[in-house]
């Protein structure tokens, strides 16, 4: 594979990403009348079975990161070259602000606004620790045993913890900034995006450290 | 495998496909009691589950393609002889008007029945054109390395697609023409039917051409 | 495998079925506060999420038809010697029975009640019709080449047909005579079982024999 | 895999488990108005669908048994020595208390209250038979002839046992102790605890005794 076809499979399959998670929550929240119950079932079953296609389908090029903390965490473990990180996140930034453009203009809205959705304290910090903790818990401990079944335990995964975090799991940086320019269902506003990347960079940090030693790994950060 | 069989599998899959779509549309809209999420909800839920069914179980005989723009697609890529197209399409035509029907009888229904559900516009439009090319990059995502979940995968697609496009994805032409003949939940205007026809196609096309140079191929259409 | 051993698995995996298909039916009427499309969306994801399971478990004994209808089929196409025909049918009578009997006493009903449901008429019996001829279609298209995506494939079918036919797809003869001894939301009047049975044996015969020419077989019954 | 490596899989799995089923409660009881259906719908979909992810995870350090029933059975069909067995119940039941409190924590309550929801009777006793003896049907019957299954199959199965058993199936000791420290939507009276795992302990074995039998196995059990 080319880089230039693993980026373009980055940007494609986050820009997917994107449209389905702020598209379906568009969606629900029109239809819906107010039960929000009803709108994220459907926001979270939408996101989760696009997930299971959208790895499937560029997972062959890429591995289908389409989130910077994945990248980062192949990085570390030696699993992805670092001089292709950079490239790999900002083929998922650009895809994610493309995704959230493109789920504007099939509901007929400005293609960026800026969210004001507050989600801030330090119940919602830690509610996004143990979603990205447990999304990488999830990568890892597929990948080396049983690699095929990744898709479908992500995406299992991210329908799971829209329910069981109080942040609606975000667990992705890339998601996180693009979800700022949309004053929708999904968004959150620009000043809260910082502390959730951080929230989110800390657990994937903290599951990368356990299952380096889980999976019997000499960790490479550890030397 | 005869092409009579293929013909057969392609009429037979493309019926149980607008039955599926079409009934669970109407009995999500007499039952929820006009809370649209929810009938919509159990549509796009019927629709994907019944969509996994119905792709393996035709899928060995037909290739289980239920739609022109991936027959287009597959002959544009010489996965199909072209010398099959008219054939695969009028069974796919045959079978969505038959499912149709079979959803109104089911139901009580008289047989056909033009819809007078409006859905045009440019954000339909572009709506449709995501769908398609979502559809059709999933299909090429899973064909080469991991064919056997391509049911899975388009199933999933489309569930998440009903949900995060603002036309609930027809991405289909096949299915969009019969469902210009159902006076229900999910039937379309049949002066809409067109718009949303060319949008799938230029989709399904642009998703084709990404591939193709995704894949690493010597395009077909590209000579 | 002892015959012993397919009775049972037999007997036991029917039981759970419907312990499955009256037990949530119960369930979601008592909760979803007279909002029928909530209750069956309920019951058809718990019952088509429950034969996964129970298919993945017992497949392996005794095949897991748990359903008179695909017992037939069977012998017809010779997968199962017509000796065993008249055990494996008593087993799943006897199971589902007993399932009906286990949900009611899970929610402290009385073991049986005949009920009160009517479902009678020609549009049910094309339901019905077509329900079980898109199961056996599912099961017969799967079996031959990927008979390992049978119990995912069966379990998505019956959530989709829950939902669009207009019977919610009974589609099995022993489910839907033991269903006629519960007076709750699942339940068929005892009047209604034997137009529903035959409905169901004639959409399973039809579509052995669409599936015994589909996949090239020199058919046994047509000798 | 060091048994120190397997202790750690287990608590960390178990804890995740108990996240998704308390903090899916606690999000479904707030957004859903008081719809109760809405809100199990969501925790049963969340529950099952984590368990997916959890299982394929973690199954490959220790098995992801995450249920002193499951080990218990396990150790009785020599599939896990007993010397492990003291081990994996006490990272069972330390993960289970952190996952409530880790799951109390991302929504801002004390990270610990005593429930008082009542479930007590009959039949909830029996429910909890039904639910245990099917799950450990399950267990067994994939154990065997499809491993890779299990996960599948057990996260299919609790989406539906949610449904179909009148105690909502907990069907896991070291669950329904740390659930009787929530006062949530998902907590059980601590009074109630006991007689729920006796429940729990009999379906278990009465599953384990049924199933020696049905695999063919010369029992240990039995000698």
């Amino acid at each position: 594979m080319t880089f230039a076809r693993k980026f373009t499979a980055e940007a494609l399959g986050t820009m997917l990403l994107l449209a389905a998670v702020v598209g379906s929550g568009i969606m629900g929240d029109r239809l819906s009348g107010g039960n929000v119950a009803i709108a994220l079932l459907a926001n979270a079953i939408a996101t989760g079975a696009a997930l299971v296609a959208i790895i499937l389908a560029f997972g062959g090029i890429s591995g289908a990161h389409l989130n910077p903390a994945v990248t980062l965490a192949m990085a570390m473990e030696r699993a992805l070259p670092w001089t292709e990180v950079p490239g790999y996140i900002c083929a998922q930034a650009l895809g994610a602000f493309a995704g959230v453009a493109a789920a504007h203009m099939m509901f007929a809205l400005p293609v960026f606004s800026l969210s004001a959705h507050a989600r801030s304290g330090g119940a919602q910090m830690f509610s996004e620790f143990v979603a990205t903790f447990g999304l990488l818990s999830v990568i890892w401990g597929c990948s080396r045993m049983r690699p095929e079944s990744v898709p479908f335990a992500v995406g299992a995964y991210i329908t799971g913890a829209y329910w069981f975090t109080a942040s609606t799991s975000f667990a992705n940086p890339a998601v996180t900034l693009a979800r700022s320019v949309t004053n929708t269902f999904s968004g959150i506003r620009p000043a809260d995006a910082p502390a959730f990347i951080a929230a989110q960079l800390t657990g994937a940090l903290a599951a990368t450290i356990v299952w380096s030693w889980l999976l019997g790994r000499r960790s490479s950060h550890a030397q």
